[in-house]
């Protein structure tokens, strides 16, 4: 089966925008009444889905989306923390309803209630109840909850740790996964995104924090953003920074996904990145829509390039499918469960 | 002939340390007097320059080196603009000193004195300068002063234009650089360096600086960043946000260097970006100084990933040397003096 490990729910019913607008709306004038998400009606998410994401799933040979909210609204900047808790649980109850509509299709990753300057504690309660509650199997953890100012301390600081605690706890792995910019230095999907891919895996490589989590699992997105094309710099940084060799000290615990949007850029990243540390995942409907002229599909049409490998199929299986099951345990579990 | 068109002169004699760390001193202390640069006398020169840069630039195969001061310490974010200014002088006259001494083997490129929150129009005199009294043949920009913090604004805003209409009067290209970080987020050599290159080219796409300026060239340093890595991202981008294609849009006025430390990621530079954009650099000596245990040989020996390329000794000679001639036409003219 073919797991897509990276979807965002772009395309939600127009009430779910509405309520943050009111939210946001609330922000500047505090007079105006505390706003509640309208009743959003299944007809309305059946459409959103079966008219975009499921589409597309199918049209392009995809059976399983591991789908979140829309990561550049996630917006954890804007407020503060109850802003972030009231936006995340009206998100991620999205999702869920999404999931119990498509069980087949789509699973479920959450949005985290961060705010800059709180603690990441806050965020425990919203993951667990996602996870227990609403069975999701993973989260989006921002490294950069400002947007685009970077104040928050290096993800391998002790700052980040009851988030990881919980994820050990539950065997959930993260996405780490910035949102929208309000630094205008950074376009969000054109730089801010593939900074802070690169950003993360620098931390990594700077701390210890697999030392102190051996179980804790990420996946850098964007295809790892600069990393795999840059494998040499890091290989060799890591050399000169007396940091053991990546293999062990950060790829047993990272994985990348293949939301490299051309053939070379993923011929790229199976060459030099270990099998096992890539995941299938499109972005889809994301960050760019459109068709490349070059081949006539979409560009973010990224399952062609991986058939298009001269990979053994046992090994395209590893990045469509197995790979997946062994960073999100409960996914794994529920497919079983459904004897897939 | 073959231009290395990225070297820092990151061994200068111990001196100019010495004057750095005054001046800085001084920031914390005003009390103290106003630090002069001792005398660096021809032969501590000399040894720096020819136990390190002219050894490897012997040893590996290149001829000539575009050379500025050590990127990491241009500081722009330490003390206020007469510190930059004073630091500037000190480091250009330093390169000016080992070009004198050496000027088969290498040519200058100006450290501007750039200040976050200040006008850009107070480099303006450095470089001109640099390129009419010192005979500099470019100048590496810093988009972010603030060493990490993104303050000043994106590349293509009026905030630039002095600098540029300088740059073209005179002629010169800028190679965009950031500088060290004082954000912990960010490591300089491993994740702000190219952040910054990814940064720069996604603020082209948005803008349309080269409108203004038609003849105005940049050069983006360690291959693009994570560009070519993602260049099926910036051309869907280009389209979903309306701008050009990017030939059009950016790439008569973009280069990337090859400042890629293994051989897959100068294949993937080679395969998607027209050999035209691409000039043969090395950082050298620089952010990875070590052996790769893969090849025997320093990952930043970049000559020999092109060296391995299937290319015709025409579209080489392109990357090697022609294609720097063009960018830098006060080094042809100087090439041409002496019937190179």
């Amino acid at each position: 089966m073919i797991i897509d490990c990276h979807g965002h729910y772009t395309t939600a019913p127009a009430g779910l925008q509405k309520f943050r607008d009111q939210q946001v709306a609330r922000l500047d004038d505090p007079t105006l009444p505390m706003p509640q998400l309208a009743r959003i009606g299944d007809d309305e998410i059946r459409d959103s889905i079966e008219n975009h994401q499921l589409k597309l799933q199918k049209e392009r040979g995809a059976d399983l989306t591991v789908f979140s909210p829309r990561a550049s609204a996630m917006g954890h900047h804007i407020g503060d923390e109850a802003t972030s808790q009231a936006w995340s649980r009206a998100c991620n109850d999205l999702i869920h309803r999404v999931v119990a509509l498509y069980p087949d299709n789509f699973v479920g990753v959450c949005q985290l209630p961060q705010s800059p300057g709180v603690p990441i504690a806050g965020s425990v309660a919203e993951l667990e109840r996602c996870v227990r509650e609403l069975g999701f199997i993973g989260c989006n953890l921002n490294p950069d909850p400002s947007g685009g100012h970077w104040t928050t301390p290096p993800l391998p600081d002790r700052y980040w740790y009851p988030i990881y605690e919980k994820m050990v706890e539950l065997d959930v792995p993260a996405m780490i996964h910035v949102s929208a910019s309000c630094n205008p230095s950074f376009h969000a999907t054109g730089a801010h995104y593939l900074n802070a891919d690169t950003t993360a895996f620098m931390q990594f490589i700077e701390g210890d924090l697999f030392k102190d989590f051996p179980t804790l699992r990420f996946i850098i997105p964007h295809g790892g953003g600069a990393v795999p094309y840059h494998w040499g710099r890091y290989r060799g940084l890591a050399d000169m920074l007396k940091r053991p060799q990546l293999k062990q000290h950060v790829m047993r615990n990272v994985v990348f996904d293949t939301c490299v949007y051309h053939q070379p850029g993923i011929d790229l990243l199976v060459k030099v990145i270990d099998l096992d540390n890539i995941l299938f995942g499109s972005e889809m409907i994301g960050a760019v829509r459109g068709i490349d002229p070059e081949t006539g599909f979409n560009f973010d049409d990224t399952k062609r390039y991986i058939d298009a490998l001269s990979l053994s199929s046992q090994d395209k299986r590893r990045i469509f499918e197995s790979n997946a099951r062994r960073v999100f345990p409960r996914l794994d579990a529920l497919l079983k469960q459904k004897a897939l």
